[in-house]
């Protein structure tokens, strides 16, 4: 049902926007032999190191053999970015773009202008923000992800940078390297994170995920978000819910975002929201970078307001390397890494595979891995 | 009781040894003004970031009011080595040594015999192997530390560092810090912790806090100990008794150390037995240095036999510069540190003015923290 899927949402895009180039660009689309486009990132020497490594160029998700024999074409690039890259060389051709959130394809409304096949965009992962939705959805374009494919591994990683930070892990490994032991250098500011509040903001499957994780620990729960979570699960855990965002951030000593990145959040933590936390807060952000504002994070961690911020997500990435959070204190940070473990890697590209399948065979999705559907875009967007 | 106790052990000792110079230095002790020295580790200028930070020099575990106005000496030094450090100027005449294991006062059988005053020794934390216990036992002296102080610390460290493990978070954050960006580099060896076999060997106070949790990440959770855990524990956990540790090896991914440092567990993790476990285990270690093979333990990291080791303790403390650890790959080590948190201080702190009390009143100390009593050890050091 998916190219059924991708012909009733053009359709309904059409009916929507008054546009009609739209439909034209459909039926140009073959039924049978695709141009497949994935974008990921190069593993160069480190390919060969792990026979599971399929989420790299070289690995290709594992798929090339199986699309190949069934006659698509499938071109797999990291070179994503300017007028003369090679993703933008297929843009006006290719039907499927396959991308992932730690090597982001910026699929903006002027390359979807440019992409007259284009029927399908898959997220090898989890976080569709690198696409302009809105145009998206306004082409009629199906975008889907998939869901719960990396959860796990966020949540575990999200843990561990709450215990680096709370621990004060990152200066006593310096000290390691450097040839140093100061044990009073690491201990003035290492804490255990037993008693301490820990705020999620953002309960859906990452963040609830954490919260169990984090029960055991012994500390003070509580969660933002739009809806309640499960009473059952809010038993379990013990996390307390928290409908003002503003009357939490004061509350915690440890804030994690796990919300995504829309219109509404980007640059949401800006200098005013920061004030309102604890001096002394920690941060970990897995969601994304551009949920902060990145001047104004760097800021707080030099003046100490905020005493400790890890994260994998920036914007952009890359990160370039005059990032100012690569050089802000009391960082422990990394480039986007949490969600591509190998486990989370072969669970994604099972999960694109099946995608691919059902859009060959015309089949719809699991329903939970739809971002954009005939033309509307899933809640947690909007 | 205390000072009743330690007549008794004294009297017993030397009923043991057939010493009779035991009794003597007893009788010498005066019973009033006692001299106190504690051994810690320097916090300079970081002494004053923090008015919780009592574990260090400057803040003497927050007993020097409280000892010098009932008239007591209290001497507090971090110079521990060598025969013309503070402590050895001290031994002669001192009544009480507190020392901790994060800059440990290596108390010998040369010191003991030296310290004719000397009537407790108490450990400021968990693990009183700086002390040569057989020695003081046969010296009748008392041995005890704050147990229960610092186990939540302890494990809450162990699990941050299965996951900076695990999830190959270093190599991650050196990219960060040396302007680099190569996702490929950190994924080809980066797993999520749900799945793999975590096995601690030692099931005590901390292995069990560790078991609880590890329990969330879906792990196959293995224990290898003298007995088996509380069934309910056990079952709450769902962790596995393995009587035989050598054939519990081959089956852990992840292996943590947890046993306390005596002669028959020096050493143990030698070059036979890590070739006993998987190739690419990783191993976290906060139990004590001396337990493994140094060199064993950086030749397997070489080789990729061991794929990653994270602990905070070595032998000796402070490491020295050229302490091979420090410069073996894939290791993500710290001085000594994830049992001297600000919260552990403050609970260690607690325990050896209660411990002091009970000592000047002559009453008995908790009987869990009891190490040398009466001429016997503890039996986790037997």
């Amino acid at each position: 049902m998916a190219m059924k899927q991708v012909a009733n949402s053009a359709i309904k895009a059409i009916a929507n926007s008054g546009s009609s180039s739209l439909l034209t660009r459909q039926l140009h689309a073959s039924p049978g032999s695709k141009k497949i486009v994935g974008v990921f990132y190069k593993a160069n020497e480190y390919f060969t190191k792990n026979p599971n490594f399929v989420g790299c160029v070289e690995g290709a998700l594992g798929l090339r053999q199986w699309l190949e024999s069934q006659g698509h074409q499938y071109i797999v690039t990291d070179d994503k970015e300017g007028p003369d890259c090679e993703l933008e060389k297929h843009i006006p051709d290719l039907h499927v773009l396959i991308s992932t959130p730690f090597h982001p394809a910026y699929v903006t409304a002027e390359r979807i202008k440019k992409a007259k096949n284009l029927q399908l965009l898959l997220t090898a992962g989890i976080g569709s923000d690198h696409v302009d939705l809105k145009a998206a959805a306004e082409a009629g374009l199906t975008v889907a992800e998939v869901t719960g494919s990396n959860v796990v591994s966020v949540a575990e990683d999200e843990l561990m940078r709450i215990l680096i930070l709370v621990r004060n892990f990152v200066p006593g490994y310096h000290q390691v390297i450097t040839g140093d032991w100061n044990v009073a250098g690491i201990a003035y500011r290492a804490y255990d994170l037993e008693g301490k509040t820990v705020g999620t903001i953002g309960a859906g499957r990452i963040g609830k995920l954490l919260l169990q994780r984090l029960k055991p620990f012994n500390c003070n729960l509580l969660y933002h978000d739009r809806v309640k979570i499960d009473p059952e699960l809010e038993k379990q855990t013990g996390a307390k819910f928290e409908e003002d965002l503003d009357a939490m951030l004061p509350k915690c000593d440890i804030i994690v975002i796990n919300m995504p990145l829309t219109e509404k959040t980007r640059g949401m933590f800006d200098k005013d929201r920061i004030a309102k936390m604890n001096k002394g807060v920690l941060i970990v952000n897995n969601a994304r970078g551009a949920i902060m504002d990145t001047q104004a994070v760097a800021d707080a961690c030099s003046s100490g307001h905020i005493a400790g911020y890890s994260g994998d997500v920036w914007y952009p990435q890359p990160a370039p390397k005059d990032h100012p959070w690569r050089y802000m204190p009391n960082q422990a940070m990394t480039p986007h890494i949490s969600g591509t473990t190998i486990d989370a890697q072969l669970r994604y590209a099972a999960g694109v595979k099946d995608m691919l399948e059902r859009y060959f065979k015309g089949e719809d999705f699991p329903e939970q891995n739809y971002i954009v559907k005939a033309g509307e875009l899933a809640p947690q967007y909007r």
